[in-house]
């Protein structure tokens, strides 16, 4: 891939987003990975393969060098940071999902650059699969989140703040809860020494079956069909109270919704 | 693949088990496809393809001829089934997550044929990545029982009633549960006209996450890092009061489990 040049770009933060971008941006084509900021000397530290790293607290006079500024900090700390920018000229970019662009106003050249992906420290990010939902007010700006994401190999798409805070909140759903389903699912499994391994079958035809027939097409089970004898049952097997409780809720929600 | 013999393998019901498994079995090696038998003339006929249908309401003189019969009707009903059995000389075997190996005591020859996975008619099933959860009290019928899931390409697991019942209550978790939650999701994503098919990076990453290092450690979101502005932003956002009990209950659960 041929770029026409090369962008130098930095990160504020050092929470799994911020390492993983960090990562990737270090081993890109077309990216100089000039630093990574953040307030916690022991998290910058398993930033220092990548690039050099500054200390947050102070002042940040190396950002006079950068084209793009990442802010991959937590929503509440995206404003004192873009604060600590108000100088820079560089393009400021956070990568919250649920943040407004607004919050940047104060920076001439702003942006978003929101990865829709889940990231965790331990596990490798396939890069070609993660949609980047990107905006910016000025079109040159959106043309270097552009060029950003086609450095990393990913897919993007132009979406504005309403939007991508509607598929941030569709994304906790899809990730966030499924997952703790998936990790009592998990502790079921656990206390009844079953393989939870036996179910991965089950959950990735659940998640094609979603995409390609539609979950409203898919869906089966007691709660569907009305079996209140296996719902009995299972509501007594159930030993904790928390799983009780998310099994009356979500059996009565799969309830009233195929009811209407 | 060579079999020692053909085993002739009726079915009895005509819901979407037994529409995924007469279909197989009719193509299976090693297998002939006696009869399908059904209550209900109109579903009855979309078998037609596939074997001999008949009428479940009569007596079922056929069944004399069948080594297997698989009763691949609602729990509620397996007992009734199986009482106009007993004359018979098959093995009879039940297709149900919950059902216990003993509703079916009456029969000298019995077992359990149980598939973790989700079938919908409108879906084609992969059966190699299908687990067959299997259960016998005689050694011999389960080495048919093993014998029909290879002629199926399947792989099996032998797993007594209670083991059983604690993964199909996993399965109602992990299947049932999560579909519901992409229902809502995609329901969200409608609403804001945005597309749902953006979130099927982040659901396959979330499955293979959860079985490669684990649901309890991929756990991430507002819920888990208490981001109480960002939760409170989302409960305000969504629009129906059950999206919002949903929300209000997975995100304390979420709090519930990493505060233990």
């Amino acid at each position: 891939m041929y770029f026409w040049c090369v962008v130098k770009l930095s990160i504020i933060g050092t929470g799994n987003v911020a390492f993983h971008l960090a990562k990737a941006f270090s081993q890109a084509q077309g990216v100089k990975l000039q630093f990574v900021a953040g307030r916690d000397s022991e998290k910058l530290r398993t930033f220092e393969g990548f690039t050099t790293t500054l200390d947050l607290n102070k002042e940040l006079e190396e950002t006079f060098y950068s084209d793009v500024i990442l802010i991959a900090v937590s929503d509440a700390s995206i404003a004192a940071v873009s604060q600590k920018l108000i100088e820079s000229k560089a393009l400021i970019v956070h990568t919250s999902g649920s943040a407004a662009i607004e919050i940047l106003d104060q920076n001439k050249h702003c942006g978003v650059f929101y990865p829709l992906q889940s990231f965790s420290k331990e596990k490798e990010l396939v890069y070609k699969e993660i949609p980047f939902l990107i905006e910016a007010k000025l079109q040159g700006d959106l043309m270097i989140l552009k060029d950003l994401t086609k450095s990393l190999s990913a897919s993007y798409f132009t979406v504005n703040s309403k939007d991508r805070a509607a598929l941030h909140l569709a994304a906790v759903f899809s990730n966030n809860f499924t997952n703790h389903i998936l990790t009592e699912a998990k502790q079921l499994c656990n206390d009844h020494k079953v393989s939870f391994e036996l179910l991965k079958p089950l959950m990735l035809e659940t998640v094609q079956k979603a995409f390609s027939i539609g979950p409203e097409n898919s869906q089966t089970g007691p709660a569907k069909r009305k079996d209140t004898p296996t719902i009995n049952k299972q509501l007594s097997a159930l030993k904790s109270a928390e799983q009780k409780e998310l099994y009356a809720l979500l059996t009565q929600a799969i309830q009233n919704h195929y009811e209407r």
